[in-house]
């Protein structure tokens, strides 16, 4: 017989959570598919279900290819279906490659005063944070090793960055104003 | 004869100053290019003034060409010379169409007690902009029609906005900051 032409690669998106990133996981993913029939130009509809392994620190971008999985035709052999993975957003974090970024909301009186802010870990602990200088609005903290895996050497991991963002008041009542005004004019 | 070709337009960057951009000028750029000589074979070099008229307002990008004064060869009738505007950085502004963006540093006193702050404008004045509730970090304010003239209606003004950097202390010393909590518990 002649030779066959491979259909063209089926691409899908694959999200994953960072919860998902930070353990590894296997995906289940169900396709649908057209298969030839022994009589060699049929065609049936068939289900399948993919197993695709997503590893420890996998970036986004990543692509998973199951070689001719895809669909089959009289004229084509199965072409390839492959994944890419995307990071689902997260409610808590931003991911930036290893490491994963928090923002603190602190308020002008803990970013002056002082504060310990509780820092969610992506395993569910609440790591305290003391503050005992002035917290400048954007400044950054590092919790090392509390980030993602290395997707090259998963048993280290990134670090999570503690961003800062000062809450101001609104507003300030004129008599305290004043006494803020004189104490401050001493910094 | 056999109709000769055109040569490749010639693309030129041309930098021009916010303060150009607002006036409107005209830029005079010399140029170098061949030019076929009455044999109809050999080649001399020649030195030219453009006479590169930019607009009121006109944006980054605006392209304008001049046709046929670029270099000719025997082969080819002279190409186009175009220039393309491109935004030289300012020192005080950042350019975003036709606002321009002002940064305003002001301390932690003055944007939680208030203060009168200077904003230069392109024509070298001081436009006092008095800002007596608490400035936010990031907060903005408008002086409207103190930008570029918009390109396609020049007597019509962008804004001038003025973003708000605030500078924190480095540090507070301990009494000062037990007054401050005090002040701020109320806020």
């Amino acid at each position: 017989g002649q030779r066959r032409l491979q259909g063209d690669e089926v691409v899908h998106d694959l999200l994953v959570t960072l919860e998902e990133v930070m353990q590894g996981c296997t995906k289940h993913v169900k396709i649908t598919r057209s298969r030839l029939n022994p009589d060699g130009r049929s065609l049936r509809s068939e289900e399948k279900v993919l197993n695709v392994v997503v590893k420890k620190g996998w970036k986004a971008g990543t692509k998973i290819t199951f070689p001719r999985e895809g669909d089959e035709t009289p004229n084509n052999t199965p072409a390839d279906i492959s994944f890419i993975l995307r990071d689902q957003e997260h409610q808590q974090y931003k991911r930036e490659g290893s490491n994963i970024v928090f923002t603190a909301q602190i308020t002008l009186k803990e970013a002056l005063c002082g504060c310990t802010v509780n820092v969610p870990t992506l395993d569910s602990r609440m790591m305290p944070l003391p503050c005992s200088d002035v917290i400048k609005p954007g400044a950054v903290r590092r919790l090392r090793g509390e980030g993602l895996p290395l997707p090259k050497s998963p048993s280290q991991r990134g670090d999570l960055v503690v961003e800062f963002q000062v809450i101001f008041p609104d507003r300030i009542p004129p008599q305290s104003r004043e006494i803020i005004k004189h104490s401050l004019a001493q910094c």
